[in-house]
């Protein structure tokens, strides 16, 4: 099932792209708790926004024709009839002669068909002096004007956000249809790999992957199942990773991808079912010994050891997948321009990422390499606040070279 | 205690900063539930990482001086007498003409001090031929070249993202100290907002502050408490804004703040307690009418009722506020570069917000501005995805002006 020749990363994307996974369904979610939910239908306006005619200042509802003409010297004089209050229907008609005091947002009251700003009026008992004239239509919000009843007002594959959210109440909805929320299962693999908050066993080292990839699959929008690490037994691994299969739709396993005789999670992964691997391996640097393969319809990501190019491959190839089930439409990265703080050399024939760290400038920023080869894992993790990405067929990117740096956390 | 001069935004922001506000205590998160936690203290390595040394190859772990001068054609012949497994203490030492068997990240064994490639080797039985000189230290990772026992690797005021969670699980944090999350009360006012999900009576328009504010303040990192929409009577109004006070750190109110006979809000957050109202009114536009008070300790902000402007002064005032409670270090928004797609116009002595929306075309993007007088407060808030911002003394942004976007999502 090993392929010779390594994929492009393009290659391996469209691989994934082109396997046909499990939909997931939809629910109804309460607005409230439905931030960063994915729509899953056409929102489509049940009313008229505004409901009514609505004045837009406070003042008086009058006919515009009663004030054709009224000026600072030579006001029109109309008479008060009554006050139309916020939230309920007038209780008043306005005849010719006539003017109804009115508050912003308030219902124009039958038989008007302006209003005029308190500014320009002067009143005394039921006498209304009016200095300035209005156009019919003057200072009133139609029925309808913002949003019309059966206009689509938010489309499938939004992301709610606050504005959104604040679309959902006008239009009076309770909750809204999103799609379901991925469940991703992560392990970790490695025998020398110790959940952290115990002790640390001699000759062992503490799990990051599963931590760092959960709150990976929490800021690309799915939801974490958090499996700890696998054992190293080919049979035990077997079944834990059937068990993430059954309890979530993806699952992404850390290390043991590399060529030694204990990087057992490829043929592990490929004896879970059919049709198994899709591939083993991409021309990129890092991330070369990535895994994928396909269960029955559930898509298991076998990632690098390596704390950060696990992260990377997480980001190039799982988070689509994550948002493609979510239902996403939109699928930006965040994206920083700096320029390169010194020569960036990449990998002969393989798309190289450079780990970087942003340094603020007056002018911009500074994307400073992160040595991976000097410093450590971990080094790298807490250093490491985006990459630079060079195409198979450049040598290097220039010192003070423009580069896109593209973000591990959601935003800067 | 109403200001006749309107104070500008950097005087609003100073005031708000000069505030003693409560500050917020800290608490204890579980890793897996820390993503977006705020750290409380500086966090220190407890522990040499590596633990020990390491090898950073599969091959075979030997004292380097044994291999001096070996190479294809004179290897070098060592005694294999074992074998290192990861994740153990080794229970072979290395003697001189030794070598012990070793995979990538196990512990190098005692007396050894370099370890050869599987690739540079031969084994026969138990002999063993080297056919490349390794130095000391080669391929070794020493304990604690990547973390020091003692080192500072994160700081209190880090938000916690997939990054610095891995680093934490390095260092085998079960959890980490976080800072409280700023719990934000947000309620509506006015007679004519009724709860989205009920039937809306003649008259009446929907809430839309509560939800979209609610979501604003989740993106922010804070703790939303929905209060619904507030009674009109001034009695009834204050008594919410107290139960507001007692359940949270900040309280948001939209509407009522212009001067309409029914606009009740600055003088009933006022009679709230001492000191009050901080200043009622703002040089920017929209969002002029927008007052801040401090009750006891805590603040409350009467917020405009147009959504937009709700939506652009909780960014400019209150986010802030939530990201200093949360005591984050970090403070950056999300900006884009795009283009003007008209002429801006601004307004006179005021700071002007014009928003926009983003259209991404084959250079850039193209920063629309979205014509909130023609327009409606939905229409707005579904196409504004975010704005420009034009200083008081300049009177436009001419069509094709480069411009910052301020982003209403927290990203692009």
């Amino acid at each position: 099932m090993m392929f010779r020749k390594l994929l492009t990363l393009e290659e391996a994307q469209e691989a994934i792209n082109r396997l046909e996974v499990k939909a997931l369904g939809s629910e109804e979610a309460p607005l409230l708790i439905a931030h960063n939910r994915v729509l899953a239908e056409n929102v489509t306006s049940k009313l008229d926004i505004p409901p009514f005619d609505r004045s837009t200042v406070d003042g008086y509802a009058v006919k515009a024709a009663d004030t054709f003409g009224a000026e600072e010297k030579q006001p029109a004089k109309l008479r008060v009839c009554g006050v139309v209050n916020i939230g309920e229907l007038p209780k008043v008609n306005v005849s010719e002669g006539q003017a109804a005091e009115i508050v912003t947002g308030a219902p124009i009251p039958e038989g008007a068909d302006a209003v005029v700003m308190v500014e320009d009026t002067e009143k005394t008992g039921a006498e209304l002096r009016v200095f300035s004239s209005v156009t019919k239509g003057e200072n009133v919000m139609k029925k309808g004007a913002d949003i019309k009843k059966g206009e689509t007002v938010l489309n499938a594959g939004q992301v709610l956000s606050s504005r959104e959210i604040g679309v959902l109440a006008a239009l009076g909805a309770a909750s809204a249809r999103v799609h379901a929320v991925p469940r991703v299962a992560v392990l970790s693999t490695g025998g020398e790999v110790t959940e952290p908050g115990s002790v640390l066993p001699a000759g062992k080292i503490y799990d990051i992957n599963a931590y760092s990839l959960c709150a990976a699959v929490l800021e690309s929008g799915g939801k974490p199942v958090y499996m700890g690490v696998a054992p190293d037994d080919p049979t035990e691994m077997r079944e834990a990773l059937q068990r993430a299969l059954e309890c979530a739709d993806v699952v992404i396993t850390s290390g043991g991808v590399s060529v030694g005789p204990k990087d057992i999670t490829p043929q592990t992964v490929d004896s879970l079912g059919k049709p198994g691997l899709i591939f083993s391996g991409i021309a990129v640097k890092p991330g070369k010994p990535t895994t994928v393969a396909l269960i029955g319809r559930k898509l298991v990501f076998a990632l690098p050891g390596h704390p950060t190019s696990a992260l990377l491959m997480f980001q190039l190839l799982v988070r689509p997948v994550i948002w493609r089930l979510a239902g996403r439409a939109a699928t930006e990265v965040a994206l920083v321009r700096a320029v390169a703080g010194r020569r960036m050399f990449s990998a002969k024939g393989r798309r190289t990422f450079v780990m970087v760290t942003l340094r603020k400038e007056k002018d911009g920023f500074v994307a400073e390499t992160v040595e991976s080869g000097a410093s450590g894992a971990i080094t790298t993790l807490a250093k490491a606040d985006g990459y630079v990405e060079i195409p198979e067929n450049q040598q290097f990117v220039d010192k003070d070279e423009e580069v896109k740096v593209t973000l591990f956390r959601p935003c800067g």
